[in-house]
């Protein structure tokens, strides 16, 4: 049997009653037994400053210990301002830091973004696409996920309802997982 | 004579020895008469939490009012992972919210950005440009200010010492004075 | 009274039944009477060659005359490949050139786009924007137009049956007008 | 042996003196053994319409059939106003119609730029990558190559002098194959 993939989920919100973080929570309902998806909540990484790089905040060193131990990650984020959230960009900053050491280095990724809007936040995608060129890690190029009308789609407990998301969601775990594979080559 | 322009200035750097922060200090010696140009840092601005916006943090509060009483705005900003830091965005995050209370609204904004390679930070500014469509900005075509090699034209003071640099810095400065007279109508 | 706006509409497609020029003819009825909307089409505009700059194609030169006596410009395009049309880059490219003659040179300018999908075009249109950056063109910010599921809104012979999308329309005419008379200062 | 990889390389430039592809030639002379790299040029492409799809021109459909019959790409693009050439930008609409007949699909791909100023042509590279993600082409991400003050660097016979520059177009090439074979899973 193929060896279990490990990925790493986290969400560009520090919200409470996050949409994209309820995304990660549909994602591991409906993980498949090959994979382990673990969450880590941004919450308690400082704002990065180069200055404290060689004393790493404690938060900040033990997510990018979950990045290194993980084979894939997986990113759900809203969109701010049409691009990134600054809080995501952050945990990103400090991950990639010091040179050397960027935690990211050659990972598999995918991302899904969840927004009220008709858009679905696919404006943040493209700018995190471009990021991963410097990181040096390797989207998965389909499905694409843009839950637009997110209030509709997810309920008050944070439970995603709406089931072509739920679809989507699996789908796209099953081809991080495939492409995940075929990039550690077997 | 035309009223004084006042522009708030930022650099998207926390490090004490940020050359984006010693292109804000080159811009203020070379500001004309015309303009009075103020530096913020964005020290002390916490992870933004839409949780949180009801009780909006001080170092927030003035930040927010600071832009909201100047007539333009001038960012510094270097190149993290191909994009904007995330420590700029966070900021950009909070001064844009509660809706109905962005900060930035209808304002001008000119940018430079500073970096120790080959491109000066190129990427960054156009991410920028995007989100200040959403912000309601209006930036500055030109000049456009991408200052390569930083390392070799900034000193260990922090000084600007490249000629090209400051005249370029200057023109940006007549340039964004000029644009918001315009859109100010007057 | 002001003095009328003139403005050159084209559309980033050579389809006989593109959506993109229904838009153009929709904003043809929906002008108000202080603007003048004249529509180019792009067929007959061969592909850029810098070798032959010198001896400009006519339909080229034609083009390019329009340009320069609007006052400013709208472009209706769909999206390809999640980007600008090829055929129309090739003739902003040829607008632009040769060096000294870029006929865009300091126009206003407002864009809108159509689709048969969910995003409406949205990724060619911040595209647009970072040309209009070198072109030195200033694009409205608002409205932004994104007409989602086209083949629903605009019927078998090309009109524009779905009215918040007229209103949305005549709303960026207005703001392409109002925003072409601020930069004029008049 | 490995089977050898097929290549096909093509430019963003119609212009005969191309320093886009003196930078393909040089490939040519660095490809190692393992690799054939056959170059094709967009001469001859007319501008793409919807209504032709039908009856494709001649040269798209050889152009089509020497993309499908390639294992990797290899594209070498200058820079016109700060994104894509049109001439490209439609070869590659050409090349990705009709539906369910994208020539791109699944392949591999690099990418490399000059141009004569100082950013040697970053915008159209991103650009570009947004392109691949609705082509589901896979690109290299390491090294880019951008080929800044071209002219200093390539003769006036067409030839890449610059010592460097070859020695990262060969890096590319090696990246390219090396990216090709593992995921053809071979």
């Amino acid at each position: 049997m193929d060896k279990q993939i490990t990925i790493l989920g986290f969400a560009g919100s520090l919200r409470k009653g996050s949409y994209n973080k309820a995304l990660l929570r549909a994602a591991l309902e409906l993980s498949p037994e090959e994979a382990k998806l673990e969450i880590f909540d941004l919450e308690g990484i400082p704002p990065y400053n180069m200055d404290l790089e060689d004393r790493m905040p404690e938060r900040v060193k033990e997510f990018k210990e979950k990045i290194r131990i993980s084979d894939a990650i997986l990113m759900a984020s809203p969109e701010h301002n049409y691009s990134i959230p600054g809080v995501l960009k952050n945990a990103i900053d400090w991950a990639s830091r010091p040179p050397g050491d960027n935690s990211f280095q050659g990972k598999s990724i995918a991302i899904m973004s969840a927004s009220t809007g008709m858009l679905g936040g696919a404006r943040v995608q493209y700018h995190l696409r471009q990021m991963f060129v410097f990181l040096n890690m390797y989207p998965v190029n389909k499905p694409e996920i843009f839950v637009t009308f997110a209030a509709d789609k997810i309920d008050d407990k944070g439970r995603v309802r709406d089931e072509k998301t739920r679809e989507k969601i699996k789908e796209l775990l099953e081809s991080l997982i495939a492409w995940t594979r075929k990039l550690k080559g077997g």
